[in-house]
């Protein structure tokens, strides 16, 4: 007999509906809660999914000792906040990145994290990518040598192309191309280069979403990085994709590089007269199994008591990377990171 | 709470193995008891999978009243014995293709299985590869209009290349290269072209096996389809691949065509100077994923007491098939299929 | 100084035409007549590509001594009096495949162009692209071991879906699709594996072109091939393709395989919202470019004064086992070829 | 009857003598003399080739009024006195990149070729590259809208890795990796952009080469380009690659992308037990080809008088921004250029 983790869900926007549908049909766990501020928008999803509590006041989650673990998929702003919350009340926290808003309230995070004693994971879903995974396996067995080169590509879509495309007021709130795009790229040059980056140098320009101009943001930009180890990075970033969303990712070692990028989830193409059918057009096509197995991930490490593989740490990290490449991009300069 | 399964693994070759493991390292089931034939093979693979009991007999298995379901992993010639004692011992059965020798067995199955009120799975695994699973759903879904011709390759290791490639006891009693293993593309003709076959001929020929010739078999074979609907089919397979395992298969209909077939599992290339590694060498390496996707898929309909997606009745569809190219391969004649 | 060789094109159809105008643009050599017996065709065309000289009758051409070669575009029925003339008057032939409609047709152009000791090439135009000319290197050089298998596929357009798919005239007296399409890969067969076919199984239907079944053709079909060498063919040939036109091939051997076949002639994808644009609508996209090399090579062997790599006996050879074929269909019976 | 085009090669290194062996295989021209510094090098290549003439020195090129074009393929600081003789000499000229080794060599050869009405052609290769033609059309007809971002790669082999690998002497004296190599992608992308670079950030390392330390050079190293246009452009560089040569390109735009790079030249793959060999392991077997096409358009050229497609202006231009990079690589500054 297993008892079955009670989970809540904060925030019930794209990624956070996803989240608690993901869990509402998952009969290892059970979802016990969702939370939205937005007036009568938890109560349709509790409806949808079959959720017996539901709340506008995150508050409520945090009072309730039959909780284990949250989910925080609310507007980044609010991140540090219920992280602190949810870390006194004991309960464990899945957040979305980026973790905080600033490397100061990440810094409190962290603090307050390891004093409670709860388990911090951050939704780095590439991390449970199986190409990623075995990418990283291959790199630490040494079957491309030593690592010279980390190539990132993440193009999403412009706004209003497709149904699920970007929302111009997530764009606007989204810490900009760097924090909130980028970052999933930063992530994994730490991870599959398994050394820390030292400088950054970023560039960028606007093109196609002119309302970003009032926040310095670019919607096409590349980093480029320097690792302790001597090795370099190149990441090119656009909300600008014409043909949907592209995710690719290159090393280049000594002795091989690992490619990982087809259009396609899985392994099916379909022809027509119109072409080849075998691009992704959106996000979630390509990253839903993700954050299925991200999720699986979480939910083992609270039954089993075990650190998750990416924490507040891994967060942290990568956001003052993103920060560093958003002063770059808006100086000219190449910023110096203390590592 | 959920009450977890109770698994039997009878036969612990290649297959029974990899399913013993899969389950014993399942949190949500139990591995209950493992029996094989061969002396001291069942306590080993108890001690290394921490397995409470164990035996050479299978009727202990049968007898023990804990156990809600077996998996037959034993040779084709015992299936038909091993799946009617656990239909009368009320417990749910997975067995392996094929699900017996003959039509005959196979009819006495499917009566005592429906008198039972046992659920009965066949391991056809590849309809749990989510690249045909989504097949299916396009075709079905007329994104391919009328479906005209299947063609299916399985190109499986020559004895003796790979450290798991198939041993020579295994292909003298395999029941032939059709029964074996063209069987899996019989299976997926059927699921994907939603016709039956109403009539098979069959090609082939000895080139690295010379040892089979006594058992009239084909290391080599083509297998030409015909369905009620009008279509055709073309499958190639052969033992003799000498680049890996290589699974492939197109469907082309009158508005489209789907193919699927890349070598690699997930999306990763390795390149050194060697050459581009991304050819899967061995058959578990492609198909693993989809084992598991199979047995979860058992466990469900266990749990919620459903009929499986694939049965006897599936089983000896193709098994028909099969039986049919065996005999057009020996006499070089067509054989219609009574439908 | 070098002297130009002087053509004729007889015939002026889709691939006449399209020999004519590459020759004209060519300033090595001369195209100084075009002859086609529809009335005003040759005049049309001379017209357009400043030929100096046309007629409706090919017997000016014959009767010039002027003239080098002849194109022979003309349909079927008419090349073995076209061939035998042009034999008589001394000049070199090229001649579209089949090479004649018959076997004895084909005998006695053999032994009058042998008489003549003219040069004479048949346009199996995929002996010059560059794809297929390093596989038959490799084969021959060992890379792939032992050829066991080949497997070809041919799917060419529905009529009517592009511009310059086959007009129903044309497919009504193209003496089949063994005769007219599956012909190809008969010849690449035989080109690749280095052995003669010994007997011919082929097996297909009618789908989308009912017109055809007062002449006994089939829209999609295969052929199953035994080679002397003891190795198999497999060749898939169809007139539905509903996505463009699809040319590959594959040879398996104790070693090694070879696969030819991108969709793509040179290495560009175009990405956009529709779909990967990486397929080729029409054959003349796909085979252009290897027009222009066999034409090159015969006008070297007209040069240098060599035989061609491609005969009328590689002409006789593919028609042998195309009639074979087209009997096998017709009959359901395996035919033998006597070599 | 045709006039043969008479050449002369100066320089028998690596590309001139790939240079020579095909003007000497080509019926359309006449290689009427070879030259080169190294004592004996250009008696043995005429030799090995049957050319007439040879020498040492290349004065008795220019001095010779029976040769019409010559092939400048020496060593770049000598590359402004080669071109100005021929020009004063009235010979055409083909020069292999880089044009000159500075910009004021440049302007010089630019005035002088001008003034004496000799046709210059810089063998920038790629632009012969059927892909990257193919490229230009579709981006000029509107295919993938307004060009946004160039992105280039090129990876060449180590040093000593392959048996064609670049020699440490060439390395040395090539004016580093952004003269050399790089080069091949800024005349690319203005090329493809159809837009001047107005800025350039470069950054780099060296890896492998620690040799090239003295010269300030990189060996490997990423632009960063600003198009007047507003588009961008990233270029990564490497003369490291361990797993052969790989040149791979992408334009993407407002309505669609544009890829090129597959390993392959033409479209054959061999699988083996070792792997995919469907990879270039050196830089002849990806351009020969394109060698061939370049020199093609220039005796082209030539023939009917007309200017090249790309002149010593080209050269200057992509020179400039590869000057530019290497100033930028050195201060770590961005490098405005003025246009």
């Amino acid at each position: 007999m297993i008892k079955q983790v009670r989970f809540a869900v904060l925030g019930l926007g794209r990624l956070g509906y996803i989240h608690a549908k993901k869990l509402a049909l998952n009969n290892d766990v059970q979802l016990a809660h969702v939370a939205d501020a937005l007036e009568g928008r938890a109560e349709q999803v509790a409806g949808e999914l079959h959720v017996a509590k539901w709340s506008a006041d995150p508050s409520e989650v945090f009072n309730d000792p039959s909780i284990d673990a949250v989910i925080i998929a609310t507007p980044t702003g609010t991140h540090a906040e219920m992280i602190k919350s949810a870390a006194k009340s004991g309960k464990h926290i899945f957040v979305e990145k980026p973790v905080t808003r600033t490397l100061e309230e990440a810094d409190e995070v962290i603090s307050i994290v390891q004093e409670h004693r709860v388990h911090c994971m951050v939704g780095f879903m590439r991390r449970f990518d199986p190409a990623f995974v075995d990418a990283k396996k291959r790199i630490q067995s040494g079957e491309i040598g030593k690592p010279l080169l980390f190539k990132g590509i993440t193009r999403d879509n412009p706004i209003g192309k497709y149904p699920i495309s970007p929302p111009v007021e997530f764009i606007k709130h989204s810490g900009g191309i760097f924090v909130d795009l980028a970052i999933h790229d930063y992530d994994m040059a730490r991870f599959l280069m398994g050394s820390e980056v030292t400088s950054v140098s970023a560039r960028g320009g606007i093109y196609l979403q002119p309302f970003i101009e009032e926040y310095q943001d670019a919607d096409q930009a590349n980093t480029y990085l320097q690792f302790a180890s001597g090795a370099a990075g190149d990441i090119e970033s656009s909300r600008n994709s014409p043909y949907g969303f592209d995710l690719r990712c290159e090393i280049i070692g000594t002795e091989g590089a690992i490619q990982i990028g087809a259009f396609r989830n899985h392994d099916l193409t379909l022809l027509t007269s119109k072409g080849n059918q075998d691009m992704i057009p959106i996000f979630p096509d390509r990253l839903l199994d993700f954050y299925s197995l991200e999720m699986a991930h979480f939910i083992a490490c609270i039954k089993n008591n075990e650190r998750p593989s990416c924490t507040e740490i891994d967060g942290k990290a990568a956001l003052e990377i993103a920060i560093a490449a958003t002063e770059s991009y808006r100086t000219g300069r190449e910023v110096k990171l203390n590592r």
